[in-house]
């Protein structure tokens, strides 16, 4: 099954707009059975230009070598390069040597940067792509559950500065998004854990229904695996055609401070552990502006603990740390933290504008956090 | 005199369009004579943000104290940041220090970045505005001739890379780009001349008519640039609005060799200087193709030389290094320069499948550069 999944504005940004496009291919099979002509995989690479492939050394280690083969029928010039792996290299000095390697390999500006790997390797060959020449083309190949069910459905390019994540960055879409199941069988199972935080995101935002197949997964089920991937893109592709304030909301849920956590954490917590926790927060808002009620609230958490991830702040972070961090996310505007909470499932509430971002200031914040730290396990 | 330049797509490149849309303000008015709120500029920007103005140690060191004071009635919080003069800070390491620096000075999504320099500041403060937290506000002003007449007037932003003028970059808008030629008073006789390059560019792809203009030009004389100004950035928002792939030649007249000789040059060759050779060789080119007569290549190098312009490729450049240099260049695509060349004045040559974009073979340009270098003066 192919899918289209495409947008034509933002909404939290102050930047022009532009339609941004990308065609999602499903697929679960072994990379040595994979015929990539039959699937229209790769169809508009230049022949006459060259080309790289940026992965992290696990992948490399685990599926370069059959990519490679996959793709040699083709007959097309691609250059590996691998970064390690970690989210401690998605910042400028490594942007700035993969930007020289592709110089070095001849890259024009019919050149084609692919992606194959988790998040961390989606935003820096994104950024790459969106930038070298003013933009180049991109084709990205997730190899995470994290990635498949959102880093890679989605327009946003970035890198980190040490004072935070995803500060600098654009928007851009990769022509294709090639989501192949196979490579999950790999992962372990607290990187398995990790993507479905963002399934849940997605669940909670949208659907009561697929909540409830959240409820009873099998996370060592490649099948199951599977169907929640498919489910969880054709949501995030629903939203992204739709609203964009909505679809900003959604897509960032429990995110603002879930970054914030994640950077405080230095690579302890995941990502999807740490919007794990960041929409507990979310919800303890809701609950203090007496718009969720204890159901919904409760929901959050059980949900979250039946799959494994953590739901509240380590007790060792000071809520005030937090509050700092915040301070340097890009939502973190005139003074006040900007974000998104439920009044139900699959209902965001409204501002009294009518919008979804709800501005909190510090006073607020450090209370739900402190509330989330003194629940009972 | 306002007016809007906007563009809705773009041409060579690979990335999807946006549109992107300016406006741009005349203005001939010291700064301690200026009022920003009548004219309406600086109207869009956050009191309750923080923002910063990006200028040289040159420009500091003459207008910031002004412009600072001609800013202070509309009580905004505005961070000034100077950077050493000159195409060598237009690279990734500035750029990183004044993302830092963005940082520091808590700036946040509803930030605007102000420009106010030549081309190497606006380029910076562009690629900064469209990166940080993925796209903040933009101002533009444009300090030198070179930027007033083409540098501002469009949309790309970019860094130079070891290997390459404007490898790295993106589009995006200023929502104001603010003229005012009492900045041109300052500039030397030779910065002057590097800024006609361009009109000359402009007329040579668009207009005899203005053309004539430039042959009598006093470019001493304030009002007569004033006028030079307001002609060059009307026909250059004419080619921003008209055909994608017509404007992006006129654009990139005698660039990709000029922007190879300013590389070469380290610095010895100002931008204007070198296309305005740049231009001179894609006249030989167009000659070799048998598209020019005499009569126009011979207009290149009259209207140039009576400007003060270089017309000739420096004696001591091998042709070698030029072509191994345009390798680098943006536009050098499956073993080829693309470039324009003229059929007549104002007349761009159509290629055999109605393109812009002629692509020129290693021999042929080399052939080119030893003519015009073999050319009496």
């Amino acid at each position: 099954m192919n899918v289209i999944v495409q947008t034509t504005r933002r909404s939290f940004d102050a930047a022009p707009s532009r339609p941004l496009r990308s065609t999602v291919f499903f697929h679960h099979q072994d990379l040595s059975e994979t015929n990539l002509e039959e699937l229209k995989l790769f169809s508009n690479l230049s022949k006459k230009s060259n080309h790289i492939l940026i992965s992290d050394d696990n992948v490399t280690r685990l599926y370069l070598k059959p990519l490679i083969d996959c793709i040699r029928p083709l007959d097309l010039k691609i250059h590996p390069i691998t970064i390690p792996s970690g989210e401690q290299s998605k910042n400028l000095q490594t942007y700035g040597t993969i930007l020289q390697q592709s110089i070095d390999f001849g890259l024009d500006k019919n050149s084609t940067i692919i992606s194959f790997g988790g998040g961390v390797i989606k935003d820096l060959a994104g950024f790459l792509a969106a930038t070298l020449f003013r933009g180049v083309g991109l084709i990205c190949i997730p190899t995470t559950l994290l990635a498949q069910v959102d880093a890679a459905i989605g327009f946003k390019q970035g890198l980190n500065l040490p004072q935070g994540k995803n500060l600098v960055g654009s928007y851009y879409s990769a022509s294709e998004i090639w989501i192949n199941t196979v490579f999950l069988q790999s992962l372990s199972e607290r990187s398995i854990r990790d993507g479905l935080s963002e399934s849940v995101k997605i669940a909670l935002c949208q659907s009561e229904d697929f909540l409830e197949v959240l409820d009873n997964i099998q996370s060592s089920d490649i099948n199951c695996l599977t169907q929640v991937v498919e489910k969880s893109v054709l949501l995030k592709i629903g939203v992204m055609g739709g609203q964009p304030d909505w679809g900003e909301a959604v897509r960032l849920y429990g995110h603002c401070i879930g970054h914030a956590l994640e950077h405080l954490s230095c690579g302890d917590l995941g990502h999807g552990e740490s919007i794990a926790i960041g929409m507990c927060i979310s919800a303890e808002l809701s609950a203090l502006l007496n718009i969720a009620d204890f159901a919904l609230l409760q929901r959050h958490y059980t949900i979250l603990k039946s799959i494994g991830l953590p739901t509240k702040v380590p007790p060792d972070v000071d809520p005030g740390q937090i509050w700092d961090q915040i301070r340097h996310d890009k939502h973190f505007i005139e003074g006040k933290m900007h974000t998104a909470i439920l009044r139900s499932i699959g209902v965001i509430a409204r501002t009294a504008d009518g919008g979804f971002a709800y501005g909190f200031g510090k006073d607020i914040v450090l209370q739900a956090i402190r509330i989330n730290q003194s629940r009972m396990d």
